[in-house]
């Protein structure tokens, strides 16, 4: 009997293909080379954006004696967070209704216990991000994953509601969306903020739904967004300030409540936000970040630049006969390989000339692979005579 | 039916008492006043140590385009504290037996989900530090509370010993103990040793030891300190760069492997910190204080300091008629009313003349009470007359 925890060992295992690629593949092999196009993880390829660090440095230095005390969401950026996502998302956040979290991850984290406990159900969509799995097995739920709908990867309402049983008490909606960069659209938000009322009448408690939208801001073409948060009264946003700063290492996010939630259930939330995340691990975003934050909301990876990846990879990779979704937010690119050829000895193909993708099976699509496009200008270009001999027969 | 998790409900009752004291007291209403003796948290109550503010300044500023990437343990800071840790200890660490945390909250919680499942029990003394009980909760643990044994507050072993049951994962260990300053020394971590190896023998599977050392530099009088890694091979540690800077809000600490743990075990362990953590929430310290953590292994808050504090205190506390236990280590001081006097009513006495200590409930035993000894000497001043009149008859 290993000495490992069972909940420990399943998010090890439901990890384990991520793990395996990141730690123990050609990829890993080759990931700190300099001459590699490097498309796997949202990892930054070139230098930081300047005003992250210069915000840091602005606030190192204490300016009065509790600069480094304990910090828990604390009332500046609370508010200031509030006022913003309201001016954003076109709704009524209060202070309370904000929990600072040292990133997206912990966000989620916090929101798989707020409102689930050990053996509850947990309904989210594949392909998808491969950490929620292993975030539920960690905090003892259980996953029920429900397939997209080929071929735009639309969110599958009919089958959304199949899964929902009585443990049922938490339903994920990713948008815009990793990896096919899809935006859910209001009207596909509004059919799913319906079924979710008439399931939560059903098994009688509150269904909530968790808006993962770490890519809000990250959107192509002039796209609006609309978040759940605005059409079903019991939804949490999980954000990050690690995608739109591309600085996912310094740990600044938050959940929010729905302003729409019905006040005995919003204030019983936001009380428990601060002893649920202090007993998580104190999972707040440190001193020195939160007093960042106001300076860095307004920071932003370049768009054109990912929207010039995006096209000139969209345009060779479809020359070359492969299928590619195109994005509409998000800093991917979801495509397949070419009809007849071979995943793995394609992946092996772009590897052998230095070009890395991810593999879609790790995020629950066999037969697809995504496209990192934090990936340079020099990276994407060196890459594009690669793809298109990848697949030459 | 409330919306909150039966968990994340558990969590927040065994944190009321604090939290009321925190946020719904008299304390709360003037912890912010300039005039007043604040004894209560371990928080700052002096300008930060100049070398924090710098430190971080000094790695804030990119110097490659991973600056701000996702970190997990990076193996540079690993290594050092593997390095430092070895030398402390007398034991040799590997940088994979070194988790890196934000903080020992994190750290904690890290372990009650590595090597405990939910159902499972976790053991620990009373008095002491009032989070256990709600991070077991947090995690679906179930906390076997054994009294430390009066009238100095000793480990009791045989206590403990009667606590252990075959759903027992986790005994922790606080030392140097919060709230009485005790350090545990040798002989008594042998006999603890002994008795948990019998006990796994018993029980047909390792309990482990967490050995809870965010104090570990904080000693009086030249004092030794042991470490239960030492002496029992299945001990986890938890540390805090949070106290010995004083510094709570920047997070950074780690989870260690006894190096003496059987390979097969420690292996298992080592291969389950990063999803374990990652799927808690992604608690690793931030880039830069990675980057820091070096420049801070040396710094401390004055000791010298803490013991002239110390010294006075007991003095005059001892000469009014209250029983103060002489701490060992810590930056705390834990006291008893005197005998006849009110426990309430003299809390409330030392607050009419602006002085706050931790009442003892909050930790686990009525009638005691903690002065933290990181208030400044006006503070300290200010209250010498304050504690003779609480209790003047």
């Amino acid at each position: 009997m290993s000495v490992v925890s069972r909940r420990a060992g399943a998010a090890a295992a439901a990890f384990d293909a991520v793990g395996r690629f990141y730690f123990a593949s050609r990829y890993s092999e080759r990931r700190f080379a300099e001459t590699i196009s490097d498309f796997t993880f949202g990892n930054p390829q070139e230098m930081p954006l300047p005003g992250i660090g210069e915000a840091i440095r602005r606030h190192a230095l204490p300016q009065n004696k509790n600069w480094f005390a304990y910090k828990t969401s604390e009332t500046g950026p609370q508010t200031f967070v509030a006022g913003r996502l309201s001016a954003e998302l076109g709704l009524r956040f209060a202070p309370e209704d904000i929990a600072l979290t040292a990133g997206a991850f912990a966000a989620i984290a916090l929101a798989f216990r707020l409102v689930v406990d050990a053996g509850d159900e947990i309904v989210f969509s594949e392909p998808g991000w491969f950490c929620y799995e292993p975030i539920a097995f960690a905090a003892d739920a259980v996953p029920r994953k429900v397939a997209l709908r080929a071929p735009a990867f639309d969110l599958d309402l009919a089958a959304i509601d199949a899964a929902i049983t009585p443990r049922t008490r938490l339903v994920i909606v990713n948008t815009p969306h990793n990896p096919t960069g899809r935006i859910v659209q209001p009207d596909v938000l509004a059919d799913l903020a319906d079924l979710l009322t008439r399931a939560s009448r059903r098994i009688s408690r509150p269904i909530f739904l968790l808006s993962d939208e770490p890519y809000r801001r990250l959107r192509f073409d002039g796209r609006g967004f609309t978040s759940p948060a605005t059409l079903y009264p019991h939804t949490l946003i999980s954000y990050s300030y690690g995608k739109v700063l591309l600085a996912p290492g310094q740990r600044l996010g938050y959940l929010a409540l729905s302003p729409l939630m019905p006040m005995p259930d919003r204030k019983a939330l936001q009380d428990a936000l601060f002893p649920a995340q202090m007993a998580l691990g104190w999972t707040f975003p440190n001193a020195v970040m939160q007093y960042a934050l106001p300076d860095l909301e307004d920071l932003s990876i370049d768009i054109a630049a990912l929207t010039r990846r995006r096209d000139v990879l969209v345009g060779t990779l479809g020359a070359a006969g492969y299928e590619v979704l195109l994005p509409e937010g998000t800093f991917y690119l979801w495509g397949r390989w070419p009809a007849g050829a071979d995943p793995e000895r394609t992946w092996n193909a772009l590897t052998d000339r230095d070009v890395f993708v991810m593999p879609g099976e790790i995020l629950g699509a066999p037969g697809w692979f995504r496209i990192c496009l934090t990936a340079s200008d020099a990276m994407v270009e060196r890459a594009l005579p690669a793809f298109a001999e990848a697949v030459r027969p």
